[in-house]
């Protein structure tokens, strides 16, 4: 019996760069969590500790602040697909430079009616996400989101399932929904608008959670997918996780009290876990993608 | 020597309560975290494991549920105070209740340009806050908000401090300030138009932070404080927790660029915390408020 | 109507250092989170971004830093009541200089069952907790913990408590008891052997948790209070905040399976809380110690 | 084009079960967190809301509950795989089941110097993993462990790496070296002494980061790695995830003072993330494991 190293990558997580753009009085502000994780010929480092190879994390991470000067950082995409480029590109050694953006959206502040030019609040807990995976040769762009809470109060049912010696459940015509989504997507192609692609994908998974009606949240998800592929034609598959966010109407019954779905429980676990992948049947191979 | 027991309090913290209403086919819905807590003559459950006297926690939790049920929510102050004057009012051995809410918000999702009857999106981390305090006689109303993060890319200066041998920052004359607000305001009376004066007093700390040219973050403060007073006749007091979320210019000189206050890191640990209250000089004393 | 300035105070926060000691080959290390809070003349800065009194919190964070290497650190305390008396003894402008420090703990790896001199394993999440407050002329010194959890499988009941039209409980003689512990406790002198004092502080809690036979939280608070107090004559006075961390008997009855008390599910909330002092009637004013 | 249903998955994540077991007066615990997935034909669900073969995930956690009473839970391993192969066997549809389980450990307190029977604490944040993947023919088990931080205050290097235009790095001979530890091995084999080989593969990566003196994290990755395959024959493949928490010396200098490595300070972000795969050459495959 021999040991032997297999699969690695390294990398610098989380640099959080916030760039800020002036156009005259109006600034714009980008705020971006950039993680890197490159693959390649990192043996040597493993098994003698040679590092003639290994770019150092704190090289990756100012390269990332530097490159947030050189040139307009732009949508994440591109700001993601440059610095993977620049890493599999310039180092012999690496084969695979991943670089994964989570973006904190603002919202500019309105005073007196008219939006203040350089402040801005929070525009909350939801992230914008990309991840551009690239070789000498080639390029593969995922985007996405995550943290987007939804909730329908009605418009979905839960009934027909297999009942076992274990079942409990009762069967319902009307129950609150609630998830939360991590959405990622994989574009087809390089040649996208990607803020309005972003924005029309986003607007169709929340416009289907919100108009279909549910049997499950399994036909929640692929009517989020399906919608969001028909929105958007560079998308070429959309990988959905959605958590079952359970909402238990309360049993009043002993204080005298009936509950027509008006009073909830909102507990934090267990909760269900909806995983699904929803695709064109003529996507390009997803090769390093994911 | 002989050991007592002192101050002591007790009760069910963060139940989730998600209300909703019905108003023919539109739905709304109030998400509110409940935590009560009582005081009063509880010294034989410390000394004697005596119970008699003990309201148990979880009484007060279906206690959330069916007040929710008995009776409409309202804003968060209302539900509160009802709440708590309930635990004041119907148990001998208690003399103080406190409810405290955090209220999270939810967006209706537009499908087509349309607002939708019943489905809705996380308005995001910020938590509209209250506490209620009650005794037999009487009842104060603390309200305010928590995790509101507001940036400004200019328009904020520091200098001018005193300098000593551990002191080598660099005096600004323009930086990107940065703070997650926590502010509670006591109002000076209870026959107060809640929604009103919550849109007014958090619309005139947004506004103050914006506009005002800040020299140092307690600056920023006062004027905050100042406007959500003078917004809201209501308000008596306001008390201000204000995190200074530092934002360094990145130095690019080792990559021969410049950096204008374009590029910054935002690092999450340490941070400035900048505390103070704002007070009417003819406010009403606070009683039991805080 | 007159808006005024009421307390305020400000500070830098989270200030994370690690320090290195060597003993020869033998290393020690001390993981100190420490936050610093000022109260004195600011009112200038708040009113009109006057800074000239204002000790930058920049300063204050170097100073941590300084002081770690100019003396010995020694015990948290110690090094808090040396960083506090700094700043309120230094700068006429500082009346009163309040230093929170939490400390990490870490165990020293075995290697061949004997201790390593220089590698180390994160002992967990509890915390040591120290708050020195000094003015010009005194200081007071409150100890204490976090993050400790603790259970007991048996030995806890809850009964005999008031029943109302909102009361489901049912009574038990035997349930899961687990609480995590927050406990503060304030010192009555200054010449405290503080590693001691510590560790019989914690010893005294802990063993009390676990011996009382608990008919009520609340109980087992005065019973752990009491016994830090008795333990270490040192100690004035402790404040004790307990959750209730809820393990609730699953009803496996639909199942055919009876449950005497062995399988349970903890929900995350809601959780009961249950705050009390346990003080000596000889103790010294607190003063500003809180 | 036409749109399809991809890989899918779903079930019941982090079911919360504290099992007490008595043994005449001593009592044990077992402290887990479920997550279950089931895979198989569910297209209908997806597609239809069609839900006649879809186990309800209140079901899963209920069967979490029934089986921890119906027999002894023993190790997680045993549990999981107790739990995969009856989802796998029992319902025609689901083709694979997936069972994670999260330990979180409690140790006995002591009174008196001796091992109380019904009272623990919280053993800390490290948690013991597994994860077991049952199709209707075969199983495989993933274990591990999270949230482990180590520390080696010297016996580290780290130099000879390649300069770039955005090098500023220093090298160094000397340097704090503290991980994160997340470490996922893959049995092969399922008549596993499962507490034995835990231990003795905890043991090896933590004595390995000890005694490794380490010219590169990734070294001490490969180290660590080899050692827990060493250590314990029934380990096929081990996945190692390794977070570099940097430790910065402070710049003192412009305080008059030297920092021999003595004062660091230790930020939350950016950090370094290492990840590499040990394996024996002649390790079985790992079919569905992962």
């Amino acid at each position: 019996m021999t040991i032997v190293l297999g699969d690695n990558q390294y990398g610098k997580a989380e640099t959080h760069l916030v760039r800020v753009s002036r156009d005259g009085e109006t600034h714009r502000i980008k705020d971006l969590v950039v993680s890197i994780a490159l693959a390649g010929d990192f043996g040597a480092s493993h098994l003698a500790g040679d590092n003639s190879k290994v770019v150092p994390t704190d090289t990756q991470k100012n390269t990332v602040f530097a490159f947030a000067k050189e040139a307009p950082v732009g949508e994440s995409e591109e700001f993601a697909l440059r610095l993977a480029r620049h890493f599999a590109a310039d180092f012999v050694s690496v084969h695979r430079a991943r670089v994964t953006i989570e973006e904190h959206g603002w919202s500019r502040i309105e005073v007196g009616g008219r939006p203040h030019p350089h402040a801005f609040a929070s525009a909350g807990a939801e992230r914008r996400l990309t991840t551009v995976t690239s070789t000498k040769d080639a390029a593969w762009v995922v985007s996405g989101l995550s943290d987007l809470v939804l909730l329908k109060s009605t418009g979905s049912e839960f009934w027909g399932y297999p009942k076992d010696r274990y079942t409990t459940l009762e069967e319902t015509r009307d129950r609150v929904l609630s998830t939360g989504v991590l959405a990622r997507w994989r574009y087809g192609r390089l040649d996208v608008d990607w803020a309005t692609a972003f924005t029309r994908a986003r607007g169709a998974l929340v416009e289907a959670f919100a108009s279909k009606h549910s049997l499950a949240l399994q036909q929640t998800l692929y009517a989020m997918g399906s919608a969001a592929l028909e929105a958007c034609s560079d998308l070429a598959e959309i990988r959905l996780s959605l958590t079952n966010r359970h909402h238990f109407a309360v049993d009043l019954s002993p204080f005298g009290l009936e509950n027509a779905n008006e009073v909830f429980y909102a507990p934090d676990r267990p909760y269900g876990a909806i995983e699904g992948t929803v695709t064109r049947d003529d996507a390009p191979e997803p090769g390093l993608a994911w």
